[in-house]
């Protein structure tokens, strides 16, 4: 016997059928003799549709009235998988946040989860009654209402799993696994047995997104085994097994990869400030203010100092912030004495990642000999211990990530493709 | 200074313009100085909507859960008026069943009020901040969500200004108060100012749908001073007054009608059951499976003894029972010992109310000569203190309620027609 979170995403509750779906999924585990909680999301569209209805009824809605009003979404699907599961023989009830409850910070609309209470959860497992528990959701001071911000049913689901010290935390969603790169650029990606949580990462703040990353970090702080898997089964009902997602330990050295994956992102714009004059405090001047204004600051390149005395700097920021950023260094250049401001949303960042680069050096040598012989221009490069990203025009995008996924060895043998 | 519960149905809040309408409906009663809690009920056809998913997930679903998911309905409602109060300046928080709390009976799906803790609601309005509270909810037991059935907003409200002594319970609605009869078959209806518990009772149960029921009897048993108003304003933005429901030592003599309303109802069906034995406990052997059946029997008939030593007994049930009630009286042919059923749903129920009836002999005689005058057969007749009814073919309805409406004088002067 085993104790196991099982998640599921908007995708798969979308819809009586597809929750029906879900419930002989459960079933599954269920009669192998399991205790199951399972974490649900709201049906795919729905939170979206409540959002709106916030962002009409006032664009500055108090977070706290927004939480009640979001937090339905799972509430509906807690309620309706407990019916479910009931229909097809399992014993079922919903936990509401607020019923266990599901302790968070006071930050509404971005809460943190706390404590969570499984005294009455433990109870009702013993009794081999499935917990439905609706994700995203919790309980601040005063008893108001929380959510933890867009994405946040993994997150209650690793937060879950830790409370209950749940032997697995199965996130179904709809792709099948952790994937070397994205499958339609490669064809010939291949999907990963087990990665670490750390290029788990990596992988999902670049792009590869499979799993909310804030629920990867908790994962990694809580120890638990995640597994991303698909809730499209085949003709026989089961589940084919996904990706592990653990700690370096769990890794031997034989599975040990030199690189893990490649990613891509294009949410980043580059901005240049032009003839930024070569002084000290000059780059305080700059990201003190963008700080200031919640802009995160990724790459940051800061060119040959001209002849006159002045340097030009370079970095990115998230594509959506762009206009802010513009308008926020704009109206410090008196401060910082720029001549002119330069902005492309044209830019892709692309990234290979592993823990095995971490004992070998060359990985990024490799880097740009395999871009710089298909002409790829690299615009700017950061570096972290299991990382490699540089930034190129976003044309390049896909043949980058082509090169370096053969480069590295990744590409799967043309019989095994994907 | 007054203490007034503001309640809005599904119409009302209809959308994010509807809910505006709602937000300045309630600003105007908070400038003037009054504390006002506002009951909500869901978007129209959410609730529609969401009993339809937990019947599509089972036929034979767990009310427990059926309560979790439908309940959110009026959750969304009563987050998106706090956020929309407060985008027009009034400090407003919504207060979930479970926060108040909203004590119900264990009864899913149909609980009723017990207890509602208004300590917390009190300290938040002396600060001049308006409660939204969503209707059709509570807490039961071990913390489960419950709702008190179709309709239970307006009980939510009546329940709430029991609670908070509130000095009235303004029930706004897509009617703009309740009239002597339907405005759609008698033009010349007129509005009336005043009606009292028992009487709006007798209007509502036979038909006049304006509240429900549960509510007030619920407003009769607490003393509470119910409105009911529409929330459509004119062009000036005010609200024009309703009808007050209040006791009836509230309605002086000058204003007391002998007659305040003719109503019809069209649901019912009737049954004759030809030949029943003449003997004791025959009626006992008929009525008593339809009560156990859950089967609510109105009007009953027991006609001549034929000189077989039989009887024949004709009464009505609820249209849509009418196939469960046939087949249960079927099952139990032998025990009655009828020779056969005949059963009619082309039948509709008329009733003139009035409080003033009491002291008033003839009103029943003239209900008879005018229906016979016009050629309307009498089927079957009821009476109870304030009412007389009777069950006509149903082709002669608006006839029926025109004539009745003339006779007791309750047409409004040619010019003041509604």
């Amino acid at each position: 016997m085993a104790r196991i979170v099982m998640k599921f995403g908007g995708t798969s509750m979308a819809g009586i059928e597809r929750i029906r779906t879900v419930a002989n999924l459960v079933k599954r585990e269920w009669e192998a003799g399991n205790e199951i909680a399972v974490v649900v999301s709201a049906m795919a569209g729905e939170t979206d549709r409540l959002v709106n209805f916030c962002r009409e009824a006032s664009s500055l809605y108090d977070p706290r009235e927004y939480d009640v009003v979001v937090s339905s979404g799972e509430q509906v699907t807690s309620g309706l998988l407990a019916i479910a599961l009931q229909a097809v023989g399992v014993p079922a009830r919903s936990w509401l946040g607020w019923q266990l409850p599901i302790r968070t910070s006071d930050g509404h609309a971005s809460a943190r989860i706390g404590d969570i209470d499984t005294r009455a959860l433990n109870e009702s497992l013993a009794e081999r009654v499935v917990a439905v528990i609706p994700g995203f959701q919790g309980v601040a001071t005063g008893e108001r209402v929380t959510t933890l911000g867009r994405g946040g049913s993994d997150t209650s689901a690793v937060a879950m799993a830790a409370a209950m010290k749940a032997d697995r935390c199965d996130i179904y969603t709809d792709v099948d696994g952790v994937y070397t790169t994205d499958p339609r650029i490669v064809p010939r990606a291949r999907k990963l047995t087990k990665v670490t949580y750390e290029e788990m990462l990596e992988l999902a703040s670049v792009g590869a997104k499979v799993l909310q990353t804030r629920s990867v970090g908790l994962a990694m702080k809580e120890g638990v085994r995640v597994q991303v898997l698909s809730s499209f089964v085949g003709e026989d009902g089961a589940v084919r097994p996904g990706t592990l997602i653990v700690g370096e330990e769990e890794i031997d050295d034989m599975e040990r990869q030199l690189i893990t994956g490649i990613a891509h992102d294009k949410n980043e714009a580059k901005v240049t400030l032009v003839e930024v004059p070569d002084r000290p405090g000059a780059v305080a001047a700059i990201f003190g203010p963008l700080a200031n204004a919640g802009i995160n600051v990724d790459m940051i390149v800061q060119n040959v100092a001209h002849t006159t005395g002045s340097t030009d700097v370079t970095f990115t920021v998230p594509r959506a912030d762009l206009p802010r950023a513009l308008d926020t260094l704009d109206k410090e250049r008196a401060t910082i004495g720029f001549a002119k401001i330069v902005h492309d949303v044209r830019v892709a960042k692309i990234s290979v990642v592993g823990v095995g680069m971490r004992s070998h050096a060359g990985v990024a040598a490799t880097m740009f000999e395999t871009l710089g012989s298909r002409g790829i221009n690299i615009l700017a490069i950061t570096t972290s211990e299991i990382k490699v990203s540089v930034l190129i025009e976003e044309d390049y995008t896909e043949l980058a990530v082509r090169v370096l996924h053969t480069a590295y060895g990744l590409d799967a043998p043309e019989d095994a493709a994907a």
